[in-house]
């Protein structure tokens, strides 16, 4: 099915305000103080909002508060988004990255760690862009509570 | 079925060196050069080994040259080790990062890049460790050309 | 396809009478005298909810009796809520523990009890939350007829 | 595939050693002071066995412990012992109890405790026998810090 | 899907009468001289309703002729209802019947009839309650012609 | 995977004994006052066999007592013989009546017996022919506790 | 989901009209000088209708041409129909027979034709009935270039 | 895996014998009196093989009549060749045909007899070599009961 | 679902659009100087349209250029078009070349270029139509940078 | 499982061969007179080997003739490499074109040829290595009979 139908009555009041304003995540991001990746997810309904996220958000984006109290779910229904395999190539190229690594990771974390976990939880994650002669480079950043 | 019937005929012969001689990735990957990640995805022939690293690794754990270079297979057959959705909890938990933030990260990176995608071959990776008074953190950094 | 479209009619129905009265699952439940736990998964369209349980649900919520009745299916279609694995992170940690401890409980129970099986029929479950000086535990008790 | 060809080298030890001994997972759970269901999971591969643990394995069990400490893995690989669904019927129904309650669980827990996750390694559990003029119960308890 | 998404127009007709009529298929199995089973997959779609049978149930269940005949597909589309494995608990009873007992019932009948099959098409099965001082009992009989 | 891989070491000591002997389920059940499908199923791993049931089959199959004692698991681990669906035409024929009848044995089930579940563990099954101027048709009964 | 949302537009016009005419496939075919099972397939959307095949369809059915054309989607989205393995049993026994005969059939096809593969495209296939003594066959034919 | 891990022990004698004497299907089944087809499923552990077809085949076949009725099972378990869909591209071709022509056989079959089910038991069926100036066409025919 | 259900909300404005005006894809893709099939690829929602596609889209098939810009998502979500494996017979083709020669493709490349990967981003792919004497050749040419 | 336990026993042997005389593909595929992509394809087991490739082979590879010949399959057993979706990444990339331009190439070839397919066996392929100044770029050309 189509992206939009599994997402919160939410996401396509988020989104076209953001159009209609061209307001990047970053922008948006800034704002109210979060990670931008933190503020998409908010938008595809993967992340919590808090109620000052919300009245910021209806401030930035030009919503009655109301609405959009109404629209976020109090409780995010997290990983809706994707069917795995994901199909996006884009997504796909990060599914890849833990599909191959993933027991070299468990195995250096371990090494560094001990037997154990990181949270995906008590977790934050940015994206940076870096130019050097070679062309731009995307990096991603994890960063979870053992 | 079991990680090992998956893995190349080279994994239980550096495992087993490795073990014996008390040795971590990271002391590994400095004598090679190269990142622990790395070094470990060879070990689970999920990247390849150069005929250098081929050598420094017959040196550093004690194996035969002759013996590694004939178990370690000229290319890597990836994507071996796991099944997906991926069973092992630690695993599992970069997975749920994928799933949950993965429309996030597109949207983020197509707002920073424009349409594209992050090359996950073109890549490197790393894992540190980070301490402060609330406890350990695991940093995971992806780092691929656009 | 989102949560809603495979629930009863019943279940956006007393969601959103919960949500304009502000009131707990722990509140229903007292006044239903029925543990919490059970009541949620009355919402929800998993548990059998009785004449005097629908009766009192149009009560507290202030929902008309006769269209409460209408829209509780008499037989509850279980098992409609999930896909399994689970995606989102809190139901896949329970899923987790049955995956990783399955046959542990299994040889537990064995010898505890022998062979055969503990209901999930003849059966009550619920939620508690302890501090202590680490932070907060969430207990939750599965109890069934072996 | 057979349970056996899943697990590590370590669970036939154990098991066969347990069986000639005659010994209960309470037993040896006394002995080695933890949960019996842990003591399970360790048979199982599925949770990891401290040193102490295994110099008290190769005492109660009779095994000699450099075997053991050779066989039982320095790291569990989690999560091997199950395919899902579960086809056996006693573990189906811990598995039904998710598919059935999972929201309603999270439901309660969010209520509780706000949007957040039972984490499952900081973690325990336990297996009780309860018995009532019904007849007997299981009751098994799961604690997870919030 | 919902269960309804996926049953023939005819299926909420027949369901809302006999709500409204208050009727057991014990009742309308009567009036049809068929099996409730039987009549139970008339309402689900999954038996064929003959011209007789169709205009039996217009009138017990006082619905227009024309209407009903309209409603009911001609060929059954049979298979519709559930999805494999059946998630909900009293269904997938059955199914681990199969599950647990396949081989054993293909053995015994093997036995008894040699190479062959049990039709699912020249069928007939009834459900009938049985109770003793244990307690109540379902009893479900298969007929098939070998 | 072929079926023997799937069973415990017992079953190929069993159905050789049987196959030398040339006895029927029907005879070996005599002997041990059991139903001949609850006797095949032993065969299969899929029912416990008591130390009585262990002790007339060593009789019976002429089968060393300790060996059998020693090869037939001490509990079950059922659900190991089929993948789902079946692929043999006969077992999938059982499969079949299920997914066409699911919701009808629900639908009478639940009228007959209110909300509650038929038992797959207190239960019994048998198989029977019948023979009349159709034919032979094969009669399977299954009685659970409700 | 049903059949008819994954049909094309044109699929509810054709059996409807067909329906309100009572007229057979066999009847239509012989107005077009198709096969019949072809002119079903046209009906669901798995074949290609020629303009004159439209031209005639429109005629016999008494469907204005003009409407006809514009549902009939000029390109058929083949393969839409089923799920597979198929849940009817009537389209299941079809499936059955690749199931069981696969390779018995591409052993004798290799031994008359050599290596090679018989088209599902240069492809005619059609449905007959017999009787004899015992009953009424169904015969299908299919014939493939090779 | 492999093909043959999946069939029965006489499958590799069976071939193997036809390879060394160079004999077809076709000449075999002629010694047998039974369609080619039939005899290249039995070699597939398809189909049964009774007394006399086991005696015949070890004559034509020149392998000892008590080492093939040994290796032969009793009662084949059907269906074990394939997985679904089929990855071999002949096999996939008529694997194709159902898919797209199920439901225009299923349609065609009820206009001409009724309700019902073709036999996929009572079941025979041939493939012939046709040629015309196109070039070689192989028919297939499936015949059953219905 | 039917494909329209999982395409943007341009694919049909597009689609119905050329249909009027009887345009082609390689008519239209020499008005916009693209491949034709990154052209079809637009149309079906798989490959981004420039500012300028989307204004010569709007010329070249008389669309409002604010409604093609608003229907047109500006970051193409790939992957919707298919489920996999595909069933619509021409594209299993494609499907059944990877399944086929994937390995020999790795093997040839790697051989060619060493360890690395085809970009599916970096990369153009045609279609040509050619005829020989044996008749009309599909000629699909994939380019992509190592 | 692993690649090689997938393949016919022919493979180890050739690759073998291969690698101990440092020969590519290339050099073999001019000594037979066929494409690489097809030899490479025998060396898989995916292609068929005609008796003078096996002749050819034997001689170039320095196996003994009748030792390839008993070991390369009569019938190739085609699409035993993979599973789908592919796990490693440049094959991943192949089928990731099938995923994203599917469509887009029906559309394409039905408007180039009408309704039909492009066959995947009269059908040739080839990679070839192109170089300019933005690197190195891989291009592969399917040639299918229409």
């Amino acid at each position: 099915a189509s992206l939009v139908s599994r997402l919160p009555e939410s996401s396509p009041t988020l989104f076209e305000a953001k159009r209609k304003l061209n307001l990047t995540f970053e922008a948006i991001a800034k704002e109210l103080g979060r990670d931008e990746v933190a503020v998409a997810a908010i938008f595809y309904g993967q992340a919590q909002a808090s109620p000052e996220d919300i009245k910021k958000l209806s401030e930035v984006l030009n919503i009655p508060h109301e609405k959009l109290e109404a629209q976020i779910p109090p409780i995010p229904d997290r990983g809706r988004t994707l069917d795995m395999p994901p199909k996006d190539p884009l997504i796909y190229r990060l599914f890849e990255v833990v599909q191959n690594y993933g027991y070299a990771y468990k195995g250096v974390l371990n090494e560094k760690f001990g037997d154990g976990i990181m949270s995906a939880i008590s977790f934050s994650t940015k994206v940076e862009k870096e130019t050097d002669e070679k062309g731009d480079w995307a990096v991603i950043t994890l960063r979870g509570k053992w």
